[in-house]
């Protein structure tokens, strides 16, 4: 059974091991309301997990420890398992599908675990890992449906009210529900009157569907960008949390999530990965009853892919007219180029692509001119446009 | 006088006004050396600038206070200054040339500054400032060259030792070098055996040249993606003070400088700005005497444009083998981009771009074929490569 000792208990156990995140107060990001970000993305192995494996592996009797344990998990709690095992001074397995990308496979064995790797996909690998617990004696680390686990994340809400004064709300994302559990029960326990917030994408809405429904339910598929949360089925044990101490579930599109990394990274100098910033985009959007509220917004994680980061700024850009592309049908005729690019040039607009193409013009001897930009805003990519439509260029 | 009274006179004066950062103890970055950042890229505003403004507007009289003060900047000490001023109650002016990133106009703004746009570049602007500060009696603010501004960087060096036990090495970014003489002024009175090292880019090494020639010099012209240290000058003061107590100055290229910025995303999850950056550069490149040794390099600001971002991002990926380009030659016949890409899918690569090029191929019904990929490293990259030649496309 869960219960406050265990998690002031795992506060204890986890003294050496996790890092105690300051609140940061953030600025600029959500101007209605007094927002402060628990930067879990700034956490040893750069994610929330390490708490709950951590204090799980620590409560293992010396048999189980000296058996080793195992997991699976191509993401953050991989890493957390084989970091929180290392430190115990015990073995872990890692499996993973064999089409894991291979940062990850190196960070996990990077924290001390052994790595097995599975042909197949995720659904493969965590049979063989059930497979070794059986014949090898190993305790499996579950990833979120766990009281020991859920325990080892409560102990966030205590950082977080020892670490602020009168909080109105606490927003938290929701993949398995193992992170949200550990807080809302504790904070409920000490603080009844603030309020949680469970946020997920709207691409794998598990939690969302299976609380509105009053039972578990089962996604067939997800897709979006917040990875770390694209859970198909909610716990047992944080199905019942989460209805019981949970005040709402909001649902955020993946292009909230992309314009909350961004800000995060424009306003706080922060990375967070997809999963991390979707309590911010749920406040960011205005999907919360927090104006005027002190909040806090947990960013559970910050391991993102630098490609996938990548994608995410250059849509960001394109979102909000930074970069912009046109195409322009033209006379196929010398001396056009440099009339398009005086105009942009002109107007303070930088160049970054330029393309020709044939294709279905009105005139035989027509082209079309692919143009990529940086541009300010867009109200400076309409004075651009304008303007060579203004000179006679024909904007398709 | 810089005097050790002055920096612990800016330390109780800026209590109420900057935030201390705690250092974070990086682990991944820089193996051989026992890394710590201290990150001033989280300081409000996004960089240490505004303590050194925020002291010196402090200990102006109460008829100067009145009066305002003045600065030109199109950068982090722009928005220092305007933070100050406002904390203090008092009115800011900053002097900005009328190209000035839309963003970094609203961010001054946004402070509380009161913003004058003059036509031109940055020298137009500083004459304006020096005009406006003659005609209405404004405060000059200098961004490096004033002892209370030094006072004021050098409460990082306090917050440094008050931190971390028996600290061999710091290192500085420098452009005016305001911020490393505060430090190594400080750090020399209190602790003589820590090494303070500055950092400057090749392509701006006023302050390098400097003190290699025993005087002052003046750059024709500063070319960089660390834009927060193109400083063409060194300051008198600053100048003397770096002369005394810098053990030593390197140069980084803005490809380290790069490289660094990655490396600060992917394994502490932080954005710096390419000036920010430098310090983290040098130590990754093995420019400094630091194997073995307890070093924090300083995160001078956070501060880059996301555009930049996306550019320093892309390059970092191609750099390092995680995203490439390859032009193959081939005759112009139906099923080629087919088999092509099926060679790729089946390696694992990602198509992320294709472009059919006429040219001066071998044959006259040849064509190239330009692909863009998403890959894993260079190996992977080579994989793909070989095995389409083994399939016999020429890849140029």
């Amino acid at each position: 059974m869960l219960s406050l000792d265990k998690v002031f208990n795992a506060q204890t156990v986890l003294k050496s091991i996790v890092r105690e995140t300051k609140l940061v107060r953030a600025y600029g990001i959500a101007p209605e309301c007094e927002l402060y970000l628990k930067p879990e993305n700034l956490q040893i192995t750069g994610s929330f997990k390490v708490r709950g494996s951590a204090y799980k592996i620590a409560m293992l009797s010396d048999e189980e420890k000296s058996k080793g344990v195992i997991a699976c998990s191509a993401g953050n709690h991989a890493q957390g398992v084989a970091l929180a095992a290392t430190k115990n001074g015990i073995r872990s397995l890692i499996c993973l599908p064999d089409s894991a990308p291979i940062s990850k496979v190196e960070a996990t064995k990077g924290y001390g675990a052994d790595v097995c790797l599975v042909a197949g996909c995720y659904d493969d690998a965590y049979q063989k890992a059930l497979e070794l617990k059986e014949s090898e004696g190993y305790t499996f680390v579950h990833p979120f449906d766990d009281e020991n686990v859920i325990a080892g994340q409560g102990t966030i809400a205590l950082e977080i009210l020892n670490d602020l004064d009168s909080v109105d709300a606490i927003v938290v994302p929701i993949g398995g529900g193992g992170l949200i559990s550990g807080i809302a029960y504790t904070v409920k326990q000490i603080r009844p009157s603030i309020k949680v917030y469970g946020v997920q994408v709207a691409g794998a809405p598990s939690m969302y569907n299976s609380v509105k429904d009053g039972e578990i339910e089962s996604l067939a598929s997800v897709s979006t960008i917040a990875d770390g949360i694209a859970v198909k089925k909610p716990g047992e044990n944080t199905f019942a949390l989460v209805r019981e101490y949970v005040d709402d579930i909001v649902l955020v599109t993946d292009d909230e999530v992309a314009s909350a990394i961004l800000a995060l990274i424009e306003k706080q100098k922060m990375i967070a990965e997809g999963a991390g910033a979707t309590a911010v985009a749920a406040v960011m959007a205005g999907k919360l009853p927090v104006d005027g509220k002190r909040v806090v917004c947990v960013v559970s994680g910050g391991n993102i892919d630098v490609t996938s980061l990548s994608r995410v700024i250059d849509r960001g850009l394109l979102n909000s007219g930074r970069s912009s592309s046109m195409l322009i049908e033209l006379i196929d005729k010398p001396g056009q180029l440099k009339e398009i690019s005086r105009i942009i040039a002109d107007h303070g607009g930088n160049v970054t692509g330029v393309h020709y193409e044939k294709g279905n013009t009105e005139s035989v001897n027509g082209c079309f001119l692919r143009i990529e930009m940086e541009t300010r805003n867009f109200e400076h990519v309409n004075l651009i446009t304008r303007t060579l439509r203004e000179e006679g260029f024909k904007i398709v």
